[in-house]
């Protein structure tokens, strides 16, 4: 008889604070022989540190460790390349467990499918395999409720932007947004601001690192430091009160 | 000795799926003393439906029903007016009980800053009275697991804009974003397929009625009635594969 197939699992675990995981990811992590989360070399990984209490003993752990922890790698190096690679090995080992009929939970910070490492995988193993995708609370969403910031009102729009876009691009988006979430701060935090300031945003603008984490820090915008901006902060532009 | 003051909380309950509400929203629902929803008339509350099975018989419930079901009133009401009324009025029933010393879960389908009724409530209270406000998956990120469609990936912009938008503006919009979602489409169905069609997205866009609840419906965007969209659908319009 041939052995059923494992499901492939893309399971949100929130922003950061442990409660903010959902009922249903709980229930499926604890019900999944094989827990899988992407992770820096030598970190612990923030997804995992989010659900590390819920483990038991009897679940293998498959850490998805990052050959790099930079895009900008040294010639003939191609960061598209090297992570390419990676994702096409990790969904290798992936297979293994899913065509043994183990289902295999890929923990991510946040949603799976907003912004996280989690879609590389299902791009290469859904077709294949039964995918099921538990959302999550999103780190925007998990900001704008520690910042006390009403996000967006009634027929506003929302442009959720990457720090990473040039200047212009960045300008030209911002100058059209009702509201705007700025993610990927880190070295950009200072091109970005300095973006906000001349389309006269950032008197609105409010700043968060780590939104609901441990260590959360929220920062005036004109005081955070730019050389100490981290990637886990974001800029959030709430949108006018409607009936204020 | 003065009475302490009761707390407002923003409780986010997620998209529709009950198992997908947070386990911190779930444990401060069960401690509220008093439970506040938005519903239309002679209607249960799709929020109210969530939670339903977690309520005990001590706990105060609070329905606040929307005087109008439409924006579109004869002369000389105004909605904004009449909506205004509205909560400044449920702002007072919930003062109250903040006043008695009881909190007040106020229970938000999806997130509460994220398009909620909440919001209007915490722009009342939030200045005089404690505020907690408890993120929920959103509608599009439901959308978005239930579609099996990654939103956007690594460095992309989304957009998220209101289908009350005109042909222009979200022509404009759609234009120059990444990847997006457009919420509230009900009538403007029509004009937001056709606004797709004419920018060549129509062949990436999909639909979902409903994402999570037990009555979801998944349709191809080509084959959607634009007479009986529901309000509570959504379009996706996902981010070009990076790697695929």
């Amino acid at each position: 008889m041939m052995q059923a197939r494992g499901r492939l699992i893309g399971l949100g675990v929130g922003p950061g604070d442990p409660e903010l995981i959902t009922v249903k990811a709980l229930r499926l992590l604890r019900e999944s022989p094989v827990v899988a989360y992407f992770v820096a070399k030598g970190k612990k990984g923030n997804a995992f540190g989010i659900i590390e209490a819920h483990l038991q003993d009897v679940q293998t752990l498959m850490p998805l460790v990052y050959p790099v922890t930079t895009e900008a790698l040294p010639a003939p190096l191609s960061y598209e390349k090297v992570i390419s690679d990676f994702y096409d090995e990790s969904s290798l080992h992936i297979a293994a467990h899913l065509n043994a009929g183990r289902d295999v939970a890929v923990i991510c910070e946040g949603d799976p499918f907003f912004y996280g490492s989690y879609m590389y995988l299902h791009d290469r193993l859904a077709e294949r395999y039964e995918a099921q995708v538990i959302p999550g609370v999103c780190s925007m969403l998990g900001g704008a409720s520690v910042l006390g910031a009403p996000l967006v009102y009634r027929n506003q729009s929302l442009s959720v932007l990457s720090g990473v876009l040039s200047h212009e691009d960045l300008k030209r988006k911002l100058a059209d947004a009702d509201a705007a979430v700025i993610m990927k701060l880190g070295r950009n935090f200072h091109k970005v601001r300095e973006v906000l300031t001349e389309l006269g945003m950032a008197g609105r603008a409010l700043y968060v690192e780590r939104a609901t984490m441990a260590n959360q820090k929220i920062v005036p915008l004109d005081q955070v430091d730019p050389m100490s901006s981290p990637y886990f902060s974001l800029i959030i532009v709430p949108g006018d009160r409607w009936q204020g």
